[in-house]
């Protein structure tokens, strides 16, 4: 719960312990709002709007969630009316990627830009594109799928069903599966992951900062593929910044962002180099919450 | 010279006769557009401006053509006071890219869409962009530059002097260099040509209407690297039009767009896929009138 400013006014985590039933669900995320806004003192009809991020393919002018493949049963589900029934205020629905590249754009490493991309890239890779200084959600709300670009054509198989997508690099569930398979046994990605089979992407960075070959191998892999992915999307967009989530935020600069930034600008006009940004998340933790007020100024926005 | 409904008043075509003298060229434009407005029983003082559609890079704001690689002497160029001062009228001025994208989204293929993506696909590769229903050009006008996005890493070179970039596999001028190297003597693409060394790109479309096994095998690389740079640009941008330009316009459904689509919808998300339009120009010889005019309709656009 937070203000147009991005003060950040209440604020709840839990954990995402959905049934079956979506109905029940969002009443009981409702009553959970009403609960925040008692903690932080306020009337809920001191709201102004409500704004919800969610894991997509959803249709953000209905507000409706379509099939989400991690929800199991929940398939077209009516959020704006089901929760704004309940609470009794305007809400508005996002995709993830496009609710996080609002708060970057507004509140974070995109403030002041009118042209930015933010990638997210945990379990899988999608962009949020804030393009003129408005959203960009394309034709079905489906722009921003840099992560199913190909960037090896039959490459490695990816989870979407086709091959050689980005994702299937730089994704963190096929770089885990990948990791399960090639981690050495002896190495230090397999000893701070207690056995080869349980590495995942952050033994990786921990063991690269020990100067572990393995580690700084894959590392190098990985820069290599999300540069290339950027590459394309750079040339496409000609964005001010572009904000890179998740595992590059956690890698940071020497192990990361620095060999993936020299790449993507040496492949891109030196015009458009000299003024591109390629940045961390500015967020941090904060950013979910900000996501969703973000979302929620959207619907603001979008009255008549 | 035009209307604001499309409609073609008089037009001229001439040679591109430059000198290294930009003055000089644009005051004998001008001149030719005083010729025009007479031929057309108009008072120069009827029109409500000027639309300049000129290759890149270029700087709309300031109405500056830059360095264009193929026009020698032609460096920052201020067209649009130059001919603004001539003229006595606003001047408008765009790259050919997206001039051409503004002519199909208002009068062509593109008619009726919010988010079309237009590629130029003659000498090199560029995609013009209407997002949103506006023209979408980026961070210092250079948006769009998907002939330069990497289909191969590593590849065949690029003019731009890197490698694997699509214009590398389908830019008529690169397409033409690998033609005169690998045109077989005794082909009938040769036989079209002349020469293999003269061999160009409406060769081998012809010498694949007749079935011959050179120009099919031709066509079919070029359609495989196109259909990888569409794939990207689809992905990233989820438009609901993408216009190709002169190559894939003049071979036509069987030859080039048919087996480029079936490839692109093959790899984007059915729900995307089945509002995908591949399509070929749809304003043939008109588009270069209609870019011109749609520039200058960009211009009383953006009149406070």
């Amino acid at each position: 719960m937070g203000d147009e400013r991005g003060r950040l006014l209440a604020q709840r985590r839990r954990p995402s312990r959905l049934s079956e039933q979506p109905e029940r669900d969002l009443a009981e995320l409702a009553d959970e709002a009403r609960a925040l806004c008692a903690e932080a003192g306020l009337e809920l009809s001191a709201l102004r709007g409500v704004g919800v991020s969610a894991p997509g393919p959803l249709d953000p002018e209905s507000g409706v969630l379509l099939h989400p493949p991690n929800l199991p049963g929940w398939r077209e589900v009516p959020i704006r009316r089901l929760l704004g029934d309940r609470l009794g205020l305007p809400v508005q629905v996002e995709n993830d990627a496009n609710a996080a590249a609002l708060a970057e754009w507004r509140f974070g490493a995109g403030r002041g830009f009118q042209h930015v991309a933010y990638l997210t890239m945990s379990t899988g890779v999608g962009a949020g594109l804030v393009l003129g200084g408005k959203l960009y959600a394309g034709n079905l709300g489906m722009a921003g799928e840099v992560g199913h670009a190909p960037v090896e054509w039959d490459g490695e198989p990816c989870a979407c069903g086709r091959r050689g997508c980005l994702e299937a690099y730089v994704g963190g569930a096929a770089w885990t599966r990948r990791l399960a398979r090639a981690t050495p046994a002896g190495s230090r990605v397999a000893a701070l992951a207690g056995a080869p089979e349980r590495a995942r992407p952050e033994h990786v960075v921990e063991a690269a900062r020990e100067g572990d070959a393995f580690a700084l191998s894959e590392l190098a892999r990985y820069n290599d593929y999300l540069a290339r992915g950027l590459t394309a999307l750079v040339l496409v967009l000609a964005p001010e910044v572009v904000i890179l989530g998740t595992i590059p935020s956690a890698a940071g600069e020497a192990l990361c962002l620095g060999p993936v930034r020299a790449q993507v600008l040496a492949r891109v006009w030196p015009r458009l180099a000299r003024e591109l940004r390629i940045v961390p998340s500015g967020l941090g933790p904060q950013l979910p919450y900000l996501a969703g007020l973000c979302v929620a100024m959207e619907s603001e926005r979008s009255l008549p």
